[in-house]
């Protein structure tokens, strides 16, 4: 390593004077700052409360459900109180009243647990209706992405609406990182609600979406326009879907004022950007298909070879 | 955290009490069920197993490959030994059909790994075929994501056809989280198979692939209807896809009834319900754009600054 | 575990023996091998370079900014010359040259970070200044997967123009499975370069795009057709995207004469095969949709049961 040692003492000099740029990548505040391992250590002990026979610690015994629980609880109100605290004061809040509405967040967070399990229990029992390839809900449970989303979606949602900064957001992208499902804190969902698939799945800021509705992957409840930037911040942008709504895969529903009615079904790859009355199918005008023989480089090779083989 | 400390007793009680629902998420039975962590461990220790050079832990020295290999198959054996048994109990076995049935699976398994390597090899080399970006099969093996998809559902469907309830599901399930490719356990497929990019790409349970097949990202193989539900559980309800058939980005196959023919070829965001017949090159009929000149502020500017300040 | 017990002795000696296959999954050389354990921490440690308090580990005092990044940087130097090392010699240089090439890859490498990091600050400012729901960009750094992916590809870009083999494709495809955006390394991308949501998006490695270019989930710009398999290789395969233009979820944009003239906007859903002017607009014709009603029985009943339940 002579070469390298001879010159790391530079590079090293070179990127710390980079570091003096006061742009927003330059940031080094000490305490300030959130920690990412935290929120996500933090999911996962509140998925451990959220379904306690499924997501638990199997390396001891599970002598006793409440202490084991209230370790938990406690474990997640603490990470949850000072990441909160820090977060309200990096957008600017003072120490005092931070800490003391991060208290109350807390509160009110765990207050809401058990009507946010009545409601994933709708989830699950969607999931289980709606698919034909579940074998059991323990399967959905366990293994379900659309589940796994929709669940940190719920938890990440009554922080977004106590108006916790960032934190709400961390969830749900690191929800979006394993599920390929993004859907925005912000967003308003009803009672047994059912993804599949889900991979490309996005959800906006501000779409409201009723009972019983059912989203396949690839569906976006998006914006029409995102020309005006930062001036649109706090409209609404994304659509409302009523009750009992289908959407199947690959549809796009755009606009704050779309609204798709109860009971109707959004056919695969429509592109809706207009209101839909309540009871009705949607679907593509038959898409024109054109059909070309393939000159098949003798049709008994071709079952021995492979495809590209044929072209040459 | 005073105000946090006086209510922390009550919170704990009362997530407590709500575990007695009898709901599906209030299981907490203690023994009767898998560990995800467990699976993903196995998964990639059978991943060593099928490419003993790629996956090998680095932080010890191989000295010898037979020692080496037999403790990682012994560790592997009594996994999976287990978490089958679990999983036929969970699912209504009594507990010594189950004990003895998982051994059964543990062979049968490890008995089809050679058959399984071979089958995956012709992955290999269909990739490096088929993609022009590949530098070489190390780097397929190495970094590929659709390898990888189909690694995972290739040991996951030899379980599902051994019907081991839940365990393939969650395997195929671990490689859609890393992938975004949902190849479910059930399906059928052939030799030689490629998946390029792969992202978005769903593959439904009763799907019949042959062999020499090339899909690229966002292709779902799917079921046409979900509205019959539970009730469609065991149906085919998924395309067959013969001998040399590609089938570009964003197409859709669905139905049970649905075949393409062997050697066509299924163009991009193709949407296709019926049976196609072979050697045949399905596209869409172009379709129709409409073009508008933009009122772009200063074509000299536009060039200077971003695109949304020419917006105001 | 009787059975078991018998029988693994014979299971060992069958799987041991099927790695003599002299095939590409079958390789078992000791040191050649690149470590993806290493890479992917190696691409961590990086990030808390680009961005030295975001990423940072919290778990001690921050006391001393340059012996922290000079001892990361000589954690990152380490690794990445010891790994160009070997991936170099497994594709075939001699060991002396492969050591001395693997040292000026690590010192150029270094000495692009700060204009890497120049250019990164100009993808947070594109990420703000382009979407609304963004409240902060402390978010966006923190959380978007736009620009996670971004970052790793303008890293690994700098190794794929050093030649390095297979070592960026390693970056790009983990950057991939964290955000479902697959950008090759091989790309050209200038600076204010947008990504928003992001999974499913495809960037081939041929492809160029210029300045203050947005894009949107599920966009691919790829290649034509890839009949030609491994004969297209190097190639001018993936289009090129002047400055300033947009381009909406879903479309393709194919072909490597093909060009997206500045200041132009690409609709959602669009499959551009062919070259567009500066300064326009393009849109799918108004998709033709079909509209039919649904025999919703009782419209009263709807809306209090799922809507499945409504078939039967």
């Amino acid at each position: 390593m002579n070469l390298i040692e001879e010159k790391i003492e530079g590079i090293v000099e070179t990127i710390l004077s980079d570091y003096n740029g006061d742009r927003d990548i330059d940031k080094i505040d000490l305490f300030s700052h959130p920690d990412k391992a935290i929120i996500t250590d933090m999911i996962h002990k509140l998925l451990r409360i959220v379904y306690p026979g499924f997501y638990r610690d199997k390396s001891y015994r599970f002598y006793n459900v409440k202490h084991n629980l209230s370790m938990l609880i406690e474990d997640v109100m603490y990470n949850l109180n000072r990441q909160t605290t820090l977060m309200l004061q990096a957008h600017g809040a003072d120490a005092a009243w931070s800490a003391e509405r991060a208290q109350q967040v807390c509160l009110e967070f765990f207050d809401a647990i058990p009507k946010l399990r009545a409601l994933i229990q709708t989830d699950v029992q969607a999931a289980y209706d709606g698919d034909p390839a579940a074998t059991s809900k323990d399967e959905i449970i366990f293994c379900y992405p659309g589940l796994f989303a929709i669940t940190v979606y719920r938890l990440a949602h009554v922080l977004y609406e106590l108006k916790v900064p960032m934190l709400p957001r961390i969830m749900t992208e690191h929800a979006h990182s394993i599920t390929g499902i993004d859907i925005h804190p912000g967003a308003t969902v009803g009672e047994y609600f059912f993804i599949d698939h889900g991979t490309g799945i996005v959800i906006g800021e501000t779409t409201i979406i009723g009972k019983c509705v059912k989203i396949y992957q690839g569906v976006t409840l998006g914006g029409l326009t995102t020309r005006g930037g930062q001036s649109l911040r706090g409209s609404k942008r994304h659509p409302t879907i009523e009750d009992n709504v289908t959407i199947y895969a690959g549809a796009s529903v755009l606009g704050g004022n779309t609204v798709i009615g109860r009971d109707s079904v959004i056919g695969a790859n429509s592109f809706i950007t207009k209101s839909i009355p309540p009871c009705t199918t949607v679907s593509i005008k038959s898409q024109e298909l054109q059909f070309k023989a393939r000159n098949c480089a003798g049709c008994q090779k071709a079952q021995a070879e492979p495809f590209w083989e044929n072209q040459k």
